[in-house]
């Protein structure tokens, strides 16, 4: 393995994902370059000294492709046509992961998802930092490299990043209930307020820190959205449909005057709400799983979504080698509270599986 | 006028809002007593010397009533019968003010509703500076005693709060857009999401920033609301069917993906969420309205809320006596560049209006 100084990677687009993923890598001690079509972004970003050349170094080991949803493809390809080293890594940040992952076949691409924003937008955005403590999905398939895969899971550990394994479907679904509605729903409590208050021209002035709170990400750039949203257009639509109708049961609830009706769908919000899990902190206790890798195809993904399904954090995912170099076994670090539940799911599912404890 | 060490308020009701109150008094000077219902409570605000004692000081000229809305009548109309003083004014400070106000009919009782809140809850999240910069919305009727409404205004203003007067009903409009719809809506994404949970455990990892400002006000105390709903249901209901029909309409553009009509609905969005008013800062430059209040009734609500309608700030209101001592004219503190607007609006509304520049 090359020493961190050494580790050369790439990233096309230097927005404020693109920005802050070159700046998150040069804190880990990589050498980062970086390309945008945008001529006064890679400009900005030499001159910040965020990349160091807007060329791909040969020795590149990753590439990251944060520009739109609509060019990944075409970029990855490209890309993965011009630097044929097996070695090298080719990820993107996309908030839509089927259309790219069915378009991009070459196995050193793994499909990428980082769950994290703000409020400022491009390059002046851009953070080392933006990425601590955020949930990081990423998309194997049965042809992804394990090797690769082991190896991003580290980089993207090595930002502070929760890395979560799904597939395309499980990964549209989930984020359409998580980004994709409640940014559409944002929009339509501002438009619904923005159009009373041409009669009433007080009631922005009564928009306190709840509503401030609520339409907060409507103020970002629309112009991401349609792509996003028209690709997952089936589970974006089932989700504003759940959301109307519990609308609706609401204005039931106050027609018939039910206390307790009301007082149930406010509290289980409220519990629900006070559940959602903070920033995966590192278990006190590992333990590992060993599985062996070899006599079947698409083990990696298979296993890393599976523990995803389980809610089950991997912090660590390595190759064991078998003597004659070809992956033998995959050794995930997971909290040792949830090693027997992911073992015992794994081993349903044709698996062999072993445990050990570890430091 | 007493001198401000001199001014003694009691507040009834020590949670968040009370206990603010009570804080954001004394730290203007006040002498403070304050109650509650629960023992613990009172204990606890003597403790930390949020008020010097439970009992009303038969001296005290200002009475806030934050109690659960439900208990407004009845213990404003006990304290208005039982202190006779003139110069008494009784505030409160629930979210719904039609009931309210129809059942104190005293004139010294004018309504209020501060547009503040934290994620705290009680007496330990009370803080003196909680109004700083809010919106706080009083309703005076035809029966306010005009000198009661100029102090009340007065003392709100030292709190740092922006006063608005608004009637019930548009009251009750407003604040059903701007709190209570987003309220319903936070709990319907959030049980939405915790629901799909249930068979996707991965999905609550995904909650990023935007899905968790969204939903940060479902975590509240339940209990405050199903009032507030109930009476104010026709206008929430009439909120929820807006929102219902925009995503339906969403719907509608992501099935025939209509690229450019979802363009347009996020950057309706994006701009109104970009306009909505910060904190109200004091002009540079004040003009004060002179308006005779002596020849018809409610000249003091009609002028208030023609300016709330018109969004118009009201900096100060003062009362200028006739050599008879009784209210002569209405003295109104407004920003110069409003003063033409409100001033024509209130002529053609028959009152008698002179400018005056001032300092």
């Amino acid at each position: 393995m090359t020493s961190p100084s050494d580790r050369r990677a790439h990233v096309v687009g230097l927005g404020l994902i693109g920005g802050s993923t070159a700046l998150a890598l040069a804190a880990q001690g990589w050498r980062v370059t970086g390309d945008d079509h945008e001529e006064s972004a890679r400009a900005a970003a030499l001159v910040r000294g965020v990349v160091t050349s807007d060329r791909v170094d040969p020795a590149t080991e990753l590439i990251v492709i944060a520009t739109p949803a609509a060019a990944v493809v075409r970029v990855a390809n490209g890309l993965l046509a011009q630097h044929q080293s097996p070695t090298l890594i080719v990820t993107d940040v996309a908030g839509v992961k089927g259309t790219i992952g069915r378009g991009v076949k070459d196995p050193r691409y793994i499909g990428g998802h980082p769950m994290a924003g703000s409020e400022l937008r491009g390059l002046a955005g851009a953070r080392a930092d933006l990425f601590e403590g955020c949930t990081w999905v990423l998309t194997p398939t049965p042809r992804t490299d394990a090797e690769a895969y082991a190896k991003l899971h580290g980089y993207l550990r090595e930002f502070g990043a929760n890395v979560m394994a799904l597939d395309f479907d499980t990964h549209g679904r989930l984020v359409a209930l998580a980004s994709h509605v409640p940014h559409l729903v944002a929009g339509a409590l501002m438009n619904t307020a923005a159009s009373a208050a041409r009669s009433d021209a007080a009631l922005l002035q009564l928009a306190a820190g709840g509503f401030r709170d609520m339409t907060h990400v409507a103020a970002g750039d629309p112009r991401i959205w349609p792509d996003l949203l028209f690709e997952n257009a089936a589970a974006v639509t089932a989700g504003l449909r759940t959301v109307r109708d519990r609308l609706h049961d609401l204005e039931e609830v106050l027609h018939r005057r039910d206390r307790a009706a009301l007082l149930e769908a406010l509290r289980a919000a409220a519990a629900a709400r006070r559940r959602l899990p903070g920033r995966a902190t590192h278990p006190d206790a590992l333990a590992r799983l060993r599985v062996p890798v070899t006599d079947q195809p698409g083990v990696l993904a298979r296993v890393t979504t599976t523990a995803s399904e389980l809610n089950v954090n991997i912090f660590d995912v390595e190759i064991a080698h078998s003597v004659e170099g070809q992956p033998g076994v995959l050794l995930l670090a997971i909290a040792t509270e949830d090693a027997d539940k992911l073992g015992e799911v794994l081993r349903a599912a044709g698996f062999t599986v072993s445990r050990e404890e570890g430091p």
